[in-house]
This record gives structure tokens, sequence and C-alpha cells, in this order.
């Protein structure tokens, strides 16, 4: 047996330093491939050429499936990796392109720019050339000095504050500045700030934490509330920092964020809640767990590890949204007769009608999912 | 601007061709990597040696990042790369490997090996080159003559009808057989196969759906019944096919199953009726979302792709599972006062108490569903 292995060692030892080799020599190529992408960057920068390059994109994704089966690989394989490549090299075209400014030199105050969220602004604002002023609890003695001249007031507060603080900052602003919020709920914020300020008036809700370090592809709400014109230079900063901008009305907004926030958040918490309260034994339902439980577990773990405070706000910030919750929790208790009876057929019929309701998104949903577990397998 | 545009052109192909040529060559590489690896699986076919050699794939990746760092390319891009490729190298070697038998030309009877896991495991024991019969619902007649003989009885019918299944065959098995079935539940079946059969008994659980192609790092419970030796070479093969063993009392299956399976799938169901009975506007709230937003509603989504009497059967399959989901259901009727009474602090204490329980884990979560969040973003 010893000399069986030590046999096998000797041959295997020349493939593997081949393989190491060609490792080498990929890395190489890689190297050369970022250095010839950060010259078309510095082209397209000179060019003011957007960034992104869908079609070029799929071009190249195509020709290398083809050219993949010729050479006897995996044309998904082949997809793959060439994602993660064109995303890597998307990454750092944005971070080159991300710090141009639309209006440089414009004058934007972040109230509350000392919180994350208004600092993450008031840094990329920083980066692309703006000036930035910021103005925290403590220094409201200085705001009137601090709004002067300037072109946008951003709003960036909790929530429960956000009213109080567009209504004393507005009478200090220049008439024609820019009035923005980065509420959760637009409904009331930007009916405040159209019957506070008499300027311009856009609700703003980055869909996403405070951590990221590079908007990209993320999405942004922007609900126009008054001169559509004279925002134009902001939402189209946001588009430049890599964000995807959707526009809607206060109303819809808030109604769509019941479910999207609210409920999904609550849903979960209860789900925790419940693993808690029975003292579930997690580490062992991780070890029998099929990787898309453990994606499932992890979605709830992930809600645990952030702030509890900004999540009673997001749950709680409406009547509307708890009356929402409430109708949840009684839609839930009509399933207890179903379940003391063991009435599997009522089950399969409303199974099959919130199957049918959800209609093609379920097979998309399937083949996204399916995806990511994939990726789970791969990395972890 | 026509000009500039033309002048534009004019300099960024050469740049595209440079891109597309190292593309090729990077290609042709990976191409050579894979006929390497091919020769190594050959190899270790020979001397019988692991495909999966975790070891070797983190010295790679170590050496890769420190590499990356001297080439100026970010190390964590390298180790994406890499983990695409070794993934798939480790694939097709366990596509190769897979094939081989254990116990090579052993009889194995698939009883319900018609139905879509049945059939899995009938493929993969034929491949493996064993004898494979199936026995299906018209075949009751054959049962005496397919059961000569045979090394395993796998048990592969719907849970409802697995007891009896199980009380029909053993009258027919050979004393030694092996008898093992792939139920849900583990607690009833394993005493009936006990009681009805004297020779080694095994419980088996696949955690996966039918239409897997490759049981890569995929779990199976096995819990033993008797004569584990006898059994041994029916857990070594799952093994072999790349499956991990997890091994534990029918009983504890049973209750870790309540909340890995029932509990989680309820909860899941009780969500996707909700939103279809308030039908609310499925499309739009995922313009409206982040990365997140869309995996979770697609967790949903997928549950809502699959066979509603599959999960029927798993939610009601035991008088313990109902109660559970039923307490599960009550749990919630208490967060209706917090609702009502607006009481965000108790919300808060709640939240912070569970983070606690969940103690690690939801740091760990955290960056796992952020590392899948990037991976979403990348592909769609």
């Amino acid at each position: 047996m010893k000399k069986d292995n030590k046999k096998f060692s000797d041959q295997i030892a020349p493939l593997r330093d081949e393989i190491d080799s060609i490792d080498s020599r990929i890395l190489s190529l890689l190297a050369r491939r970022q250095a010839q992408v950060e010259k078309v960057v510095a082209l397209k920068k000179i060019h003011s050429i957007p960034v992104y390059h869908p079609a070029r994109e799929e071009d190249l994704i195509s020709r290398l499936r083809l050219q993949s089966q010729s050479h006897g690989l995996d044309p998904d394989f082949m997809e793959d990796l060439y994602r993660v490549i064109l995303r890597q090299s998307r990454v750092k075209q944005t971070q080159k392109m991300e710090h141009k400014g639309v209006k440089p030199n414009a004058r934007v105050l972040v109230i509350g720019g000392a919180g994350q969220m208004g600092a993450l602004f008031a840094d990329l604002f920083t980066k692309s050339g703006y000036e930035v002023r910021i103005l925290t609890e403590q220094d409201w003695d200085h705001a009137p000095s601090l709004c002067r001249n300037i072109d946008l007031a951003l709003v960036s507060v909790p929530i429960e504050k956000t009213l109080q603080v567009i209504e004393k900052i507005t009478p200090l602003l220049p008439p024609g500045a820019v009035l923005a919020d980065l509420t959760s709920v637009k409904k009331e914020p930007v009916a405040k700030m159209l019957s506070a300020h008499k300027g311009p008036v856009l609700g703003v809700h980055p869909l996403f934490g405070p951590t990221l370090s590079c908007l990209d592809k993320q999405i942004i709400v922007v609900t126009p509330g008054r001169d559509g014109t004279a925002c134009e230079w902001f939402t189209e900063q946001l588009s430049l920092w890599g964000a995807v901008i959707v526009e809607s009305t206060p109303g819809e907004h808030d109604e769509i964020m019941e479910i999207v926030q609210a409920l999904r958040h609550f849903a979960t918490f209860c789900f925790g809640e419940f693993l808690c309260n029975r003292q579930a034994k997690l580490e062992r339902t991780l070890e029998f767990s099929s990787p898309i439980y453990r994606l499932e577990l992890g979605m709830v773990g992930r809600l645990f590890a952030q702030d509890s405070a900004l999540y009673a706000q997001i749950i709680f910030a409406t009547p509307e949204r708890r009356a929402l919750l409430k109708e949840f929790i009684l839609s839930l208790g009509r399933h207890i007769e179903m379940l003391e009876s063991n009435d599997k057929q009522l089950f399969i019929d409303q199974f099959n009608h919130v199957a049918q309701w959800f209609g093609p998104f379920s097979d998309q949903a399937m083949r996204e999912s399916t995806f990511l577990i994939d990726k789970l397998i791969e990395r972890f």
C-alpha cells in the first residue's frame, strides 16, 4: 500500500505542476486583461461614455459559449466564470467613474450626516467634487450659516424625527434649493416638504443599508414632489454612482413598502422568535439540512444580526403597516382548523391556487434560487 | 459629436481586440487545465483515491491569492474565480468517480422505482454496476421473483404507503438482505422495518429533491436500525456518490425535521397565501426591491413551483408536526397586542433576546447571504 502511494505521488506530481503552471499563466492573462480594461475606462472617461455596456457583455458571453464547445468545455461553466470576470471589471470601472460629478462644486447640506446613511451620501458627494456640509443634532446653532447658498438639502434622520427636522430646516433654505429626504416612508415626509418649502422637492428612498461600498445596481426609489427639472442633476448623480432609479408616487411607494419591508421583516421576526422560544437546536438542524434550508435560515439569522431599533422603526412606521401585520396574523389563524382536521386536500387546493397566482414568477424563482444554491455549495 | 464617436470607436477597437485575444488564450488554458485534471482523475481511479482533496484546494487558493497581489489583481476576485473553476473540476471528477460500485453486481430492489426518487437511486445503482430491479404498484405479482437473492430492498414510496409496503414486502425478503427506506419521517418506518424484518435495517432520508443530477455535497441522514456492519456497503456507496452522511436516531431526526421541513415550508406557505389573498402587485414589488428581497420572495415562489401533494405530505406527516404548526400560529397571535399598542420597546426587547439566542450564527448568516446577494447582482 505504501509503495502504491509512493507511485501515485510520483505520477501525480508532474500533472499537478502542469496545472499550477497553467494557473499562473491564467493569472498573468487576467492581470493583462485588467490593464486593457483600465485603458478602456480611461477612454470612456474622456468621451463621457457609460461604463456598463450590456450588449458587449452579452456578445462576449455568447462568443465564449461557442468557443467553449469547440474546446470541450462546458458552456455554462464558461459563462459562470466570465460573469465573475465581467462583474469585477464593471466594479473596477464603476469605482473609477462614480467620482464624476454632474454638478461639481454645488453645495450639499446633509442633515444627519453623522448617521450611517448620511455619512455614506456625504462621502459619495465629496468624492464627486461637491462641497459637502454636515448638520448634526448638536450643530443647530450653525444651521443658518450651513444653509447659506446651498443647492441641495438632504434630510437623513431617523424616521420619527423626519417631520420635525423638515419643519425646522425649511425656513433657513434658499428658495431655489432642492429639498430631499432619505426616509423609508414617503407620504408624510413629501407632503411636509411640499407644504414647508416653496422650491424643488424630491422624495428619495435608497433600498439598501448604509454599509455598501458601491451603489452598483442598487435600487433607489424617487417620488417627485415639485419642479422635477430642478431636481434632475441630483437623480442623474445617483444614476452615475451606479444606482437604478425607480420612479413612483408617495402613496404607491408606501403601499409597496408595507409588503417589501414591514410584512417580510415581521414574518421573519416571528419565525426567529418561535425558534428561539422553542429552543430549537440550530446547529444540529443545519447539519441535517439541504443547502436551501441553510439559505433560508440564513435569511432569518441575517435579520437578527442587524439593528433592532431600525427594524422597530420599519415595522411600526405607520398605522397602515401595523394594520397589515395584524391582518397577516389573523390570516394564519384561519389555518388552525385545517391543521386540526388534518385536511390535506384543503391545503393542496389552497397551495395550487397560490401557485397559479404566482404564475411564471415561481419557475423563475426556482431557476434563480437553484443557481444560488449551486453558488452556496461551491463556496461553503 | 459624430466625429468624436468615430474617434472613440477607432481608439477602443484595438483595446477590445486585445481583450478578445486574451480571453481566447484564457479559454485555451482552461481547456488544457481540464485535460490535466482528467489525467489526475484517471490516476486517482486506478489508486482508489478520493476525488475531493480539500487541503490541495485551499493551498491552491492561498497561493493564487498571494500571486494576485503581486499582479495587482484583487485576491477576493481571484478566489471567486477559482471557486468556480474548482467546483467545475470537482463535478467533472465526481461524475467520473461516482460510477464506482462498492459492492458491484449486488442485487438491489427499488420498491417504487418508477417514482422520481426511486428512479434517481435506480439510475445511480445501475451506473455503479449493480443489478437493479424495479417493483412498481402494478408489479406485485412478480414481487416474489424480484425479491429472490437480493442484497438490498429500498422502499421509495409515498409516505402514507410506506408502512403497508414494508409489511407487504418483508415476508418475501431473504433474511440477510438489507431493508432500507427513503421516507422523510423515520420513527414509524424504522420501527415497522425492525418488527417486520429480522435482518439488517437502515433508515435513510435524502435531504434533496429527485431532480438532482449529482449528489455532490448533498446531505443524507441515516438512522441505523439493526446490524450496522451489514449496512456499511450501502452507506459507503452513498458517500462515494458524493453525499454527506449524517447519522441520527429516528426520534431526533423526526424532531429536527419538524422544524427543518414542516415549520419552514408551512411558514413560507402562509406568507405566499397572504400575498395571494391581498393580490399584492408582485412585479412592482420586485422593481422596488433590493436584491435580498428578490431572494426572499424567490424562496416563496420556489415553494409554489413544486408539487402541492408532496408538501401536503411533508406538512401533515405526523400529529406532532400538526401540533407544532398550531403552536406556531398561536405564538404569532401573541404579537397582536404589541401591534395594537404600538409597543416598539417590546419589539426591540424581543428582537434583542432572539438575536442573543442566534448568537454567532447571525454574523455568519450575514456574511453568507451577502456573498450570495453579490452573486445575484452579478448574474441577474
